[in-house]
């Protein structure tokens, strides 16, 4: 049985057992980067799995730890890679969920320090949640000497390629203030890029944040359940009847296994098959949760299971 | 006695006290930030103390974590506040120490990738330790098209208020090859800036670092051994015969009682006596390292003790 410690089973299945798991289940959960699309090409058969499982009566949901687009430019991928029917509101990015938690959740009152790009900035803007805007570079100001806002209330990180020391110090300065909020959009570490590069990930600039400011961030994204808890406060979704399919074991599995859901890992992404066996083996509390239930070379299998 | 997990005292001394302690002392370890200065000013006594000292015959050494000098300009510093006497072989700074140990320790063979400023680039040039220089910012390059040099078998994570986003993503690129060395000047989380606030030192750029790249740093500073091993390798000191006095419990005071020495904190810097005794009330063997052997409450208190 799904849920339980120690119950996972890691097993790889194809063809009918796949169409029965799917059958069993309303909502099916879909991580991006590493099972629908890998950059700018969609996994192949990815489009026609969406829109198989809508056809068929099922709620998809895209959660995506990925917070640098806005919901609004994910459509225009969804729709340039070929997927139809995608609904924004079927996108639960971790951009989007962070500023849910800061409107909705903590009823922030304030503006929010911002290390985070575009994606961020838009869907603040979109929630309506105020942040500090339009920050200029001055060379050779320091933390010393720079203004600091006195209406920042929270602060929040998440992946920025212009990252800077200076902001890395500001974020700091006001989290000094207890009552300033720490909210990390997502914990992923790094992300592959092109020719074996990486690039580190949110985790990684909320790690330097942390230990600089000897505190620890809430972290909205996946493994954390907030982002399944952000879909149920829309939509009636029961756990026992979804299904997680993700790429990486230590979020979009332990997420799915921390909800209750299903869990399903496709190989086409960052976790590898021999990852997934040695968290099984090590059968700990804390390997267990890393477990999947299902493993699929591809999103491609779907496909082929749903047309047998 | 001190050595001895559960021993320690956190003794606040004075007078005759500080006098016994340090008679029967050959060595005294002096931090330098919050100690013996802060920022541009001499802590009242410091230059005195340092003077007093040498005159007993005794051995002064200045172990610092801060990475952002060279140690000839840690000389112009002494000499601007007023000390007098200070050679550049009794500075063991965290730059200084980070460059013998890629030189000496690890006998680099390649070039070394820095995250750090003037400090460390400076003292790996003068022992001969080639690294990484010259590179510019090329607008919009990202980490997918930036060249990387094949020849980089170490990188040095410190302070450095030139971090961007690119120079993290390249040092965790470099560090992909698990034959590449990864080194940490010093573990210091942050440090006091102007007006209450407060800046990312090099143990939060290294924590970005290790969790992008899902490695830990050697870390040379303090509390780390190797800065001890750094002078115990050029200078007869017997750790029996030695006192470190430091502001910082986390790092002055576990790097004395890691090596072996008697700890001496004081109060013109970063720790209070409250958290000292904090450490101590909760007596587990993780605290209990953290517990100075004696509390002063400035430098200004050994002046006032040898002068009596």
């Amino acid at each position: 049985m799904a849920g339980a410690v120690g119950s996972r089973s890691c097993k790889k299945i194809r063809g009918a057992q796949i169409r029965e798991l799917l059958e069993a289940k309303a909502n099916v959960l879909f991580d991006c980067d590493g099972v629908i699309w890998d950059g700018e090409k969609a996994i192949p058969g990815a489009p026609e799995v969406v829109s198989l499982l809508k056809q068929q009566g099922k709620r998809v949901f895209f959660v995506t730890n990925n917070c640098t687009r806005p919901r609004e430019l994910y459509m225009q991928k969804f729709s340039r890679l070929g997927f139809t029917g995608v609904e924004q509101e079927e996108i639960f990015s971790s951009a989007y969920c962070s500023a849910v938690y800061l409107k909705e959740f903590a009823s922030l009152q304030g503006r929010v320090y911002v290390i985070g790009g575009d994606g961020v900035q838009k869907e603040l803007k979109e929630a309506g949640v105020p942040f500090v805007e339009g920050e200029v570079d001055v060379p050779g100001q320091t933390i010393s000497d720079c203004p600091l806002e006195s209406d920042v209330k929270a602060v929040l990180v998440g992946y920025d390629e212009k990252l800077n020391f200076l902001k890395l110090a500001k974020a700091c300065c006001y989290l000094r203030d207890a009552e300033c909020l720490f909210v990390s959009t997502d914990p992923d570490p790094w992300h592959p890029v092109r020719g074996g590069r990486i690039t580190p990930g949110s985790g990684s600039l909320t790690a330097a944040v942390e230990t600089a400011s000897n505190r620890k961030a809430i972290v909205v994204g996946k493994p954390s359940k907030f982002m399944f808890e952000c879909i149920a406060s829309q939509f009636d979704v029961d756990p026992a009847q979804s299904v997680m399919v993700g790429d990486r074991l230590e979020t979009d599995i332990v997420f799915g296994s921390n909800c209750g859901l299903s869990t399903m890992l496709t190989l086409t992404g960052v976790s590898t098959f021999e990852e997934a066996q040695a968290y099984m083996e090590r059968d700990t509390p804390e390997t267990q949760s890393m477990v999947p239930d299902y493993v699929v070379d591809s999103i491609t299998d779907i496909l082929l299971a749903l047309k047998e």
